[in-house]
């Protein structure tokens, strides 16, 4: 054995020592958490059952779409149902328990796939009317980030309507990671949606968005303060959107009194913090700039 | 058959008829659409090819990296002509005359890496010119994500300019997602491009940039109304960026006639809608901010 | 050979002759550089041994977590060595003190780990004091970004102090590619350190922050100016932030000489380049905002 090998035996044994503190991050029982990694591939997976003819199975030649959807569905159902499982059983059922209510639950998501692909649909929709630079549907399903954002939210959404715990923030979160966009699953959000470029947006727990609404990129519905802490969970915190609403870049609205009436504009890096009457229009009214010019 | 089976076999129907509805998001064919994970892969082993020393082959051992790059270029030139030759089919070409405007295009495609490797080459000087924090052009390579955007964004505007539909948005939406840069393949950036952090920025579609520019994070190159939507396809929407402008963070310069001049300096969150005089720099006259004491 | 094989001959020997320019792009030496997939995986592992309870080796059926846990650190630093071995060699080092300094190091770094797990442990705790949408420990572990890009900070900084170059960048980095924020390596942070969304959030490599301190999304900890370039390199360019402050989302606090007091709360948007007494508020005095009713 030599030095580094005996400096390794030194380290291994210190810090086997300090997981034993019983801290919240010494916890040890990692079979009543549910897996990331497994949340992350039932994503995509759940991805292709939205858009069934757009991202491919590897494993399989596909002969007949139908039959390998089927087995597609099943096998989601089959681990997602365990991932809920896990998490329930986090939260002190049973096992047997927690896998009975995992299995209807996860019965009860997939009930209402359809709906969740009738409002994407209407997303993709809202997509190409909004943007001059989308050249087809095709091109906003393989690569605009606010559709995913926006799909991964209506699904996650379902799930937290249905009590699952936990997992529907996963599932944002790892949306939020790919795209920039941060929708909490807690958020009520309209058909014809429609997010373009995305990045750093933050959509508040409690927030309500109508229907026909665009978001710009920088844009944060979110909460006036959070000093309160966990004293104000499950408190109306976030703005609400009306239909026909567009909001320009890097405004931010915020309060869970505040209500942006129906078919108002906010302009970009307005700030508000209280109601809007319908129809208005709102615009930073004059930004002083400095002009300096530099001899040469 | 217990129930849970049962209720998998009832929703695998349900979600199967949702299919037959023939929205957009029915849409099966799936061999007429280019494979994500594919391009995804693509663009990781042309980021090797442009870098020949800094990005690594698993497969190999490699005794000659110049037999081990000549393998790689005609691997990822077999398979760029597939994807191409997928989205041509899409566009309704025959499968011959896809593959071969594919394999024509993947070639012009390649003709000019000699020319993109110039350019990146440039941008790697002017990231370690203009960031005092960078300690040598090898981090710069491994680490900043301003490189990685700019490189991508080199590949997918030749493809762009070639005619290639849908496949250079997906390479620069790929790079938006590992770095929350959005640059537009249809933008046009001239030498020495230098992007700091990054996160935020959006570069439009007909933006045209000079060389020697340097832009801090969430800068918007943007347009100033997108309400057209797609009427507004193809009309110059977006800002000229003359030579050696330096715009910091948040500034937001917006619209097809704005035109700012050669060696300006745009200033933190400044909002610019019209043309700025060469040599001037602009920043906000005065932010008025309100200081209140808390008692202690 | 068809024709297509043939131009893809010409197209390789075109690029290997540009190779051979020698500029910084055609560096082949790649047995001195790090491995960046070998980084992202080890900042994986690093993970796993932070929050040992949380995130699960595929490979193990996992009887004993604590043997498991002693095979992972004996992973880690045996490959961490060889990283840090590498980039020293790439510094001048030869073979033979590049790997003796690069275990000494490692073993330094391992050393640390309760350390930097004990301050980990704090900004749990600060987020879940702060953050009203958190419904436990568990789901800040598993999907809060701020949790992951600050952890990933702590330990890439003990690194940097270290005097490892490259790596603790690289590993930075990588947590800014996930999550959107930029914390240089070499900024010093103190414990209870709370990032809410995160995304767009710049922390300089200069930055000093106290203890408690919470900052929201799109906050630049920046340079008054960068044009000095590499001439600043080394000079303290970013602001100090100290206990209790609060700073919300999109505020810039810029310059090396700039202090904000302990208990300030600097208000969103906010741009600040000079010191703030402690104890005090600053918020933006009045935005002067534009209203227009659209006639119906």
């Amino acid at each position: 054995m030599n030095q580094f090998e005996k400096q390794i035996e030194g380290v291994v044994d210190r810090i086997l020592e300090d997981y034993r503190q019983d801290r919240e991050i010494d916890q040890m029982d990692i079979f009543r958490h549910p897996d990331r990694d497994v949340m992350v591939e039932l994503i995509q997976k759940l991805r292709r059952i939205i858009f069934p003819g757009y991202f491919r199975d590897k494993n399989y030649h596909i002969y007949n779409a139908k039959h390998n959807l089927a087995v597609l569905i099943e096998d989601v159902m089959f681990n997602l149902s365990n991932q809920i499982a896990l998490v329930l059983k986090g939260n002190g059922a049973s096992q047997m328990e927690a896998m009975e209510k995992a299995q209807s639950l996860c019965v009860a998501f997939f009930e209402q796939i359809p709906q969740i692909r009738a409002y994407v649909d209407t997303d993709l929709q809202a997509a190409y009317d909004g943007d001059p630079a989308a050249t087809g549907m095709d091109e906003i399903i393989f690569s605009y980030p606010g559709l995913f954002a926006i799909t991964v939210y209506r699904m996650a959404h379902v799930l937290y309507e249905l009590g699952v715990p936990m997992l529907p923030r996963m599932m944002t979160e790892h949306a939020h990671s790919v795209t920039g966009i941060d929708i909490h699953p807690g958020a009520t959000v309209g058909r014809y949606f429609f997010i373009d470029h995305g990045t750093g947006i933050v959509i508040g727990e409690t927030t309500v968005i109508g229907e026909n609404v665009k978001v710009y990129q920088g844009v944060t519905l979110g909460a006036l303060s959070t000093r309160g802490g966990q004293s104000l969970r499950g408190k109306r915190r976030h703005p609400t959107i009306e239909d026909n609403v567009t909001i320009y870049a890097g405004a931010s609205i915020l309060g869970g009194d505040t209500v942006i009436g129906q078919g108002c504009v906010i302009g970009s890096n307005v700030f508000i913090t209280e109601s809007i009457a319908p129809g208005t229009t709102v615009t930073i009214k004059n930004q002083e700039l400095q002009y300096r010019q530099r001899k040469s």
